[in-house]
């Protein structure tokens, strides 16, 4: 198809694909001629992905560039391909609190992994994303304890689970690009469900 | 105190105050001196204010400046506080999806939300924002039933309760700063537990 199909079929503009095409994040068509090129339904995917991910996702291009080249490794283990996701969601902050405070909330952080059994790296941005909230909480004297997470732990374990349980059964190769496009539009949907409940009881209890 | 000492304090630079203070998001200090002024506890706490919603909360300065607006007016009803938080942290955003596709993505939505009994406007951005992340998954093919979130909306919903249980019982004048920041930072700290608890799921089943 031509590029004016492409365009077609996703919704995304011509000049938006060619930006895709020149900044490498959609491979090139077969060229047909002086100018044109011949695209096919992977392209199409390829468009529809980069778009959700940018638009819906509110991804930046690095970080989609990031994803893109960790799907174009059909070798890379799966639990290395969700490693990639957590690191485009949660990117490190480099130094955005006091390192004292930090290395006090760090502690609470790692107790709290543990007591709920995290076999995760003891370096993974999100720790430190979590201790750097609960220093800013206590040093703006609005904290409460880690505790007040458990709750919901205990509904990311169970919605992580739900998530690999997409994963058709048996399977080793899954659709990768939809293991990516889910893990960052499943993200968008519950800060938006989050804000709808919390609209809700925030009117039941003081309305 | 001098601009220097509200700088230590707070562990934010001098020029960084200046900004914040050009900016018009912190209020200018008591004139002592040509080009001099004294600042208070009051400035201390709003520095630490916006450094932690800029910072660790990610919102941009026209957020923040939103969020100021807010706090600034007492008579401001708790429940449109909450409701100026939300706006931040799921604006409108514009035409993402296809009107067609969102059109039935919302009737979902709205299905969804009626079973659980939500009592919140038509038209919040969040409703749009979780249909644009239905309607994207349909067309790259990867859906899966809005019934995957329910086990998510409780725990929301318990967590939405958590948080106004911190307010303190019977007041009528909480600590509006407080709500504020607590609400965005709690919206990161969740992210990052999302993060950890995924994490260690796959590695749990994939590693």
């Amino acid at each position: 198809m031509r590029i004016s199909d492409l365009s077609r079929l996703t919704g995304v503009s011509i000049p938006t694909i060619r930006f895709y095409l020149r900044e490498g994040l959609l491979p090139p068509g077969q060229p047909t001629g002086r100018n044109q090129a011949d695209y096919d339904e992977k392209h199409v995917r390829q468009v529809l992905f980069i778009r959700a991910l940018t638009t819906i996702g509110r991804l930046d291009l690095a970080s989609v560039r990031d994803l893109l080249a960790a799907l174009d490794d059909p070798q890379l283990p799966l639990p290395d391909l969700y490693e990639a996701v957590n690191r485009v969601l949660v990117p490190p902050d480099g130094a955005i609190a006091d390192p004292t405070e930090l290395d006090q909330a760090r502690s609470e952080v790692d107790r709290f992994v543990a007591g709920r059994g995290w076999l995760i790296q003891p370096d993974i941005p999100a720790r430190d994303r979590f201790a750097a909230v609960l220093a800013a909480l206590h040093r703006l004297g609005c904290e409460f304890g880690v505790d007040f997470f458990v709750p919901f732990a205990d509904a990311a374990e169970r919605l992580a689970v739900q998530e690999l349980d997409l994963l058709p059964a048996g399977t080793t190769d899954p659709d990768r690009a939809a293991v990516v496009v889910r893990a960052v539009l499943l993200e968008v949907a519950l800060g938006a469900i989050r804000r709808m409940a919390q609209e809700h009881i925030v009117r039941q209890r003081l309305g």
